[in-house]
């Protein structure tokens, strides 16, 4: 009897070579070819599952995004604790988080172009500031936030001290326990003993 | 009598090029045709200029890390009113410095891996930490910020958050208006009469 194929584990195997070359050498190094090669298999295989260069690259910005939401933990302890923990797992502070940051970058400039994965960029950072907010909202019920607190406002400030820090950490100007302790800074500044 | 031919214009022409294809299309999108055709001169021309790709994307680099300087008021007011008009010139609020960021953006993945781009890189954050800094500490002098902040946690934390904001309008996620009015927000936080 035949082996059944798993479409969706193939498609996978070619994304994460995609992730993977777009990681270390940007999406200029994206090609047919070097897909095929890094993922070991066929360029024919390669092209049966994508019938073009743009629709892998749509499919591998879906599972960045997925894989990001993923890393974010589904039930955070409440409180600041919580709050901290989303915040620093967005950090680009292990390989994993790090090749995401980078393929992140990478797809920027296509998302301006690309509807689909410009949509897949909105959901994902609509998502997280969401959460965040909602974290910033329960913290402040439970007494541990100033009260008087915009929650998507200092969400939205989070996000992107969180964003700004990650490059410094990719090119090395800060390393991952500087950046930390400058987002705990900013936290510190939104507890109710803080001034 | 020949003309004379600046040869540093031309290479700033080739770079314009190299610019606009990187922040239209992302630098896989730069080639030595591409190039020869935005700036419409002859292939031959840029590789007289420039022996290889990796060579003029460098020039490139290096231009725009002056352009982003050269955009950063040399003697801003002091006080306040200051190190806000350097942060919201380092925003990406019209064209030139919507390319600026795009381009910059393109770069980071080669930053990573070519020694004199994430000089470049380097050189340029580190000395818009320090005119931030300075900035900071002169508005404490002045006491209009207060005197128990870090000047060079506050400029870090402000340069993250410019960055992070910086993205949020690229991607159009924030309106120019939204960015700025966020940016005030951590501003007044560091004011002598904020909480």
């Amino acid at each position: 009897m035949p082996k059944r194929v798993d479409h969706e584990e193939r498609r996978r195997l070619i994304a994460g070579a995609v992730r993977r070359i777009a990681a270390e050498r940007g999406l200029e190094a994206v090609s047919l070819g070097e897909v095929a090669a890094e993922a070991g298999i066929s360029k024919g295989l390669v092209q049966h599952y994508f019938p073009s260069r743009d629709a892998m690259l749509r499919y591998a910005a879906r599972l960045l995004r997925q894989q990001v939401e993923d890393r974010v933990p589904a039930e955070p302890p409440s409180g600041p604790a919580g709050l901290r923990a989303v915040l620093v797992a967005v950090l680009p502070l292990d390989e994993e988080s790090r090749t995401e940051a980078l393929v992140a970058n990478a797809f920027l400039v296509r998302a301006l172009k690309d509807r689909e994965i410009a949509d897949r960029f909105r959901d994902g950072h609509a998502q997280l500031r969401d959460a965040v907010a909602a974290l910033v909202t329960a913290a402040q019920d439970a007494g541990d936030l100033r009260a008087d607190l915009d929650p998507v406002r200092e969400a939205d400030l989070l996000l992107a001290v969180v964003a700004g820090l990650g490059d410094q950490v990719l090119l090395g100007h800060r390393t991952p326990a500087e950046v930390v302790a400058l987002l705990d800074h900013q936290l510190a500044r939104l507890t109710s003993a803080g001034a």
